[in-house]
């Protein structure tokens, strides 16, 4: 399979299929600095750290225009010198694909920093 | 006294004294849409929404810039068409008077949107 961070978001409707079990332990091996949440609805989360506050704006930035492209929307909690990204599929109130595909270009976006 | 987004943040240092309660109660009239939460730091929070993604991020971007502006940075959750700001002050651990200038302001950037 290509790796994630080279596939696109595909269309995630209602009733979408969520990732089983078995794909959820092989796709975290794909972003293992990742945290799988529960609230109860599973969600990917991770913690970027900067030097200050421009450039942990400026990846927001990024990361909004990634969500943009993807049309698919995280939660981008911007703070001084840190940033946390949580992707989730709001219309399966769950992980759909697309939400690992988003994290590895997030990973992708922060190495390219 | 002048009204609250008129004013500027002076420098807060480790320290500074937080609002009294008395205080708190005259200063949370002027920004009456705000919640006061405690988690047990005090703080300032109010939900902001727009009709798409574009509209929360540029606001997002102006909360950033009013930030730099007054060297005072806010928890920022920019979500599809939902913007969070949290203000509180990290030094004292709870709420300074510049919590309450930078809320005002914020209110003040979103009625220009």
């Amino acid at each position: 399979m290509a790796s994630l961070k080279s596939q696109s978001c595909e269309a995630c409707q209602i009733g979408a299929p969520k990732v089983s079990e078995n794909e959820l332990d092989e796709l975290l091996l794909e972003i293992e600095e990742w945290t799988l949440i529960k609230e109860p609805i599973k969600k990917l989360q991770k913690v970027f750290n900067f030097k200050n506050y421009k450039d942990s704006l400026n990846f927001s930035n990024k990361i909004a225009k990634l969500a943009d492209e993807e049309d698919h929307h995280p939660q981008i909690i911007l703070e001084w010198g840190k940033v946390t990204v949580t992707w989730w599929s709001h219309k399966i109130e769950g992980l759909h694909h697309n939400d690992f595909i988003c994290a590895a270009k997030t990973d992708q976006l922060f190495k390219q920093d």
